[in-house]
């Protein structure tokens, strides 16, 4: 089967289209055939070899993938031949909190991702496709929607009226964006495109504040919100963005941290986590069982992921630097 | 100042119009000229006497009243005349959890209520009135909208996807369903009534049972959800319909109880509680502090509340009669 | 090996010593020789076929045991043979929000129990010992222990200086008496002996209330509590004492029901739920992942079961009896 | 009466001991004799002037005081002549969660504080003293001990078993502590020096870390906990430990963020915060009813305040630059 891998050293000059022996189904696993996978930011750090000593060459990238089961080994019972399924970021993560364990079973860093066109998943790893949904938009899922589903509904219990900052336009924010309007929430998107923020009103927010012309979009946030701050912020920017998030939370608000987009370690307020008593809460994607939930959410309401551009399987690298670019929005796929 | 009161003893042909001298703002009061009030099943009960011997006579009954103010006291800050603004039920009740204390200062129970031309409140008591709605339908937040808030997303915290199962089509059933489509939920309907049953699918109900012609619409509501049950039941018929109930939640799922209309005990399958891993909690009504979340959420989504029938102040007793006949959908009002 | 079945019919007469094949470890399971089981109150309800149609027969009652591990399969990681051990509940549980297919694999109800010389579980519904404690000790953890860990500390989140009233003095009473004691909560234990009450009292219980010569033991609660009421109760009397319950949880208080000693259902206040504002949860015993916590909390507290007698296996119908009249204060093992 | 105030600038060389006229109680106000007062780091920021420009001049630092009830206004209900008080850090923050007006109403910042013989409260701003509690005692907690019972109680909840961190040896630090101990979980204790750190096993740290001699105290907390790290870490240093903090907290722990010993900001991995799926949380003092909940498990465990030194009224600079020392093992008091 065809594949691309990260072989010999870490960097995108790296990838390579290469065959590799089909997987072969044993006891409990399954083997799909991948006929879509999507882009996050953390697979250009995972390529770059920013995970640290524990990655291994070499390495198939990518985490987030959806096709069709083509065999199922001895004893399977949740899928059969045919069905439609996504497979799980971290398969160990079935439910209950997050462990160091289920962590390193994420798919596309410590272990071999879905940029193949087969991968072989234990049963209990694969979720049902919606039905509404194509391979394509499914294999947005795994990792974009789950983490804003998570930053919102498990760590966070949103209720309507509530208001939602999401950061730029990429894949997490976009479903954070949805799933806050799916909730009766009230979006304010930041942009450094007014383009994007135009578009980011169409799917739903309330106001767009392009934070290249108000770079004090914090001061604008309190204003929107007269005065009172935002209930939750979903903060994807990391470092540069987190202290300008502390000035716009409202007192006893949250904060979820999902994005290492501006690096590793920040000059932080922490006063301000003090005086305001924020909340804030890393969010590592997600389990299973909030999978599952997510995909009822998604079904009854028949949501549709934002795709910012499917690439063919042979442009991948092309794609990855689409993503890097930074000029997308919504999700970029590779269809395969 | 004209006024309704319950004189001499309890029950309804008590219930008499008579004049009242006009109150006075003290410090940090307010007088509110009452423009509407509503009606809530709790009243039925008051008037009658059913809550005790800590009723007192005469009383004012009701609970729910929308008007402008008339007159402030010194000290006011919250409120000036001439704004538009609610009563709290409890108004002791600011926020926090409930206390016997908060319990004992619900209107039109144990002190006078708002079935009146004009009514003293505290300034701490009163909320502005959300600029879309009519004082008719302002009156009808106080109590049953705030039940239903609390229920779905203070004492749970209700997920978009989620199920929700509201019995009969009255204002607690009502409101709930809106909040519960609000924020993403699926809504089951129960009624003795196709033709409310259609109104409740308007309403954004996605089934609806009628429990006459399927008695066992506990089953009924287990097929709706796969199996698997619903996730949250606002159980408003107490005695008589909390045993289906317990036969339709899902596994770890919510009964909230709110009504009192079957009466005070019921043969309950305690097992079920047990081996469902069933909560089930007491919902009393609400505190100001929720109050003012929900009414965010009204704004924000231009909630239109149900309103069944208008009737003016002079029929106030015909009015609770036909509250009493259970033939509304939706809330009774008084214009005064 | 060694073992009891009930055979052919349901009922005490037909629980017979049997000889039985012993088990072998395929991939990933692990055989127990198992040294020491305890009973519970629903081992009586099972041997006499009160959970239904699915029980199947012939059937080995009885779902908790310690012992040694004496055989491992393949792939096998986390015990080694030697390794003292218990089984969980239901080993399907291993984390997260209890579900259908959990419940259901609960020992000895639907398949097979402990009461036998060996067993074979899956690796993952082990857990360790605590290092201060005998076999016969470590028996009484997975169920009346864990019910009483998950609803003080999982389903409710007791503070210290809180009340906590324990209903008569079986298992789950004493765990659930002693947890509160490690929380730092005060306990109300009842009981129809002044002499258990004396014990219970040793244990740490600040007040004993007997409840037959102090029928009206709820008001003997207020009292105590200065009017306010028991923050939690954990009610293991079902129907017969549940309205007691109601009597004199704190408003805003909880009522865990873990038990079904008095019936299958009951006449319940259904008024002063909502009244009182009162949360009832059912608990299902609980996860793997809470018992591991459980087990940190004994061990730093070198708590220690409290047996009421241990029967050699031989005995095991007289310690079922035993349990039956009620007399045992604390736990009924039976050292194999 | 004899008062101390900050006169003209800022700075602890313009805390004078000043006359002031004695206040009167109007309706429902109440003067406390103040008995004794406790110092926390803040008030050392509040005389320098460090909480910005609404600091006004001149201004009775000091936020906690313990005293007797000297008069009492009309209308007062809950306390009468002679009764034991303490005083609320912030009188407006009733219950529910913290606000901005709450913030402001906090004592000896933007409003006079209690460093003066005598204080005019609200009836609602003041709670009994436990019976077992001296004055010197009892001053220490309105702050101090609120904010650790918040932490630990309120944001988190603390679970026995659980591992709690304790950075150094302040009030908060020590109520942490205790507190922690109370509620059945373990603590770890750093401090630079060796004398503290056996004082602080002596009040029930089951192990002490001396952050000069072991630099990397994260990584020793990690080999405490077999590698899995602290279920809480009360943050007291701010920006100079909050990295090893992060280091050491397990995945999905949390870090109450209390203190701003260590300045305004400080380079954070927020990357940890991501990965480590933790939660911090800013803790602001607490409520009245969380005081109220904090006395009750106070008084049950007849718990004492550790006094490090009590000073002499006239001697309240000194007390303060005592504090400011950090030499100091507990709260610094101020007899009045």
């Amino acid at each position: 089967m065809k594949a691309f891998e990260v072989v010999g050293n870490f960097g995108f000059e790296n990838l390579r289209r290469v065959e590799l022996p089909e997987p072969n189904a044993g006891p409990g696993q399954v083997v799909v055939r991948v006929r879509a996978v999507s882009l996050n930011y953390r697979d250009l750090v995972v390529i770059k070899g920013g995970y640290g000593p524990r990655q291994k060459l070499p390495l198939i990238p990518l985490s987030d993938g959806a096709g069709e089961v083509s065999a199922v080994g001895t004893g399977v019972k949740r899928v059969k031949v045919g069905d439609r399924v996504m497979g799980c970021f971290a398969p160990a993560w079935q439910e209950g909190p997050v462990t160091q364990e289920k962590v390193d079973s994420s798919l596309g860093c410590y272990v071999d991702g879905v940029l193949t066109e087969q991968v072989l998943f234990s049963e209990d790893a694969l979720l049902p496709i919606p039905a509404h949904l194509s391979f394509d938009e499914a294999a947005t899922l795994p990792c974009a929607a789950l983490t804003a589903w998570n930053a919102l509904f498990v760590a966070d219990h949103l209720q309507p009226g509530a208001t939602v900052v999401v950061q730029g336009t990429g894949g997490v924010s976009l479903f954070a964006l949805q799933f806050a309007r799916m909730a009766g929430a009230r979006v304010i998107a930041t942009s450094s495109s007014d383009l994007k923020l135009t578009r980011a009103r169409d799917l739903g927010a309330s106001a767009g504040i392009n934070y290249k012309t108000t770079p004090d979009w914090d001061k604008e946030v309190r204003k929107l919100t007269d005065g009172r701050g935002a209930d939750h912020i979903v903060e994807v920017g990391g470092a540069g963005t987190f202290n300008r998030s502390l000035g716009c939370v409202r007192l006893g608000g949250m904060i979820s941290m999902i994005g290492v987009l501006a690096g590793a370690s920040a000059e932080v307020r922490t006063t301000l986590i003090l005086f305001r008593a924020v909340r804030v809460q890393g969010i590592f994607v997600g389990s299973r069982a909030m999978f599952e939930d997510m995909n009822r959410a998604i079904s009854a309401h028949r949501l549709q992921p934002v795709l910012d551009r499917v690439f063919p399987f042979e442009e991948a690298p092309a794609a990855l630097r689409h993503l890097e670019s930074g000029a997308h929005f919504g999700k970029v796929v590779i269809s395969i």
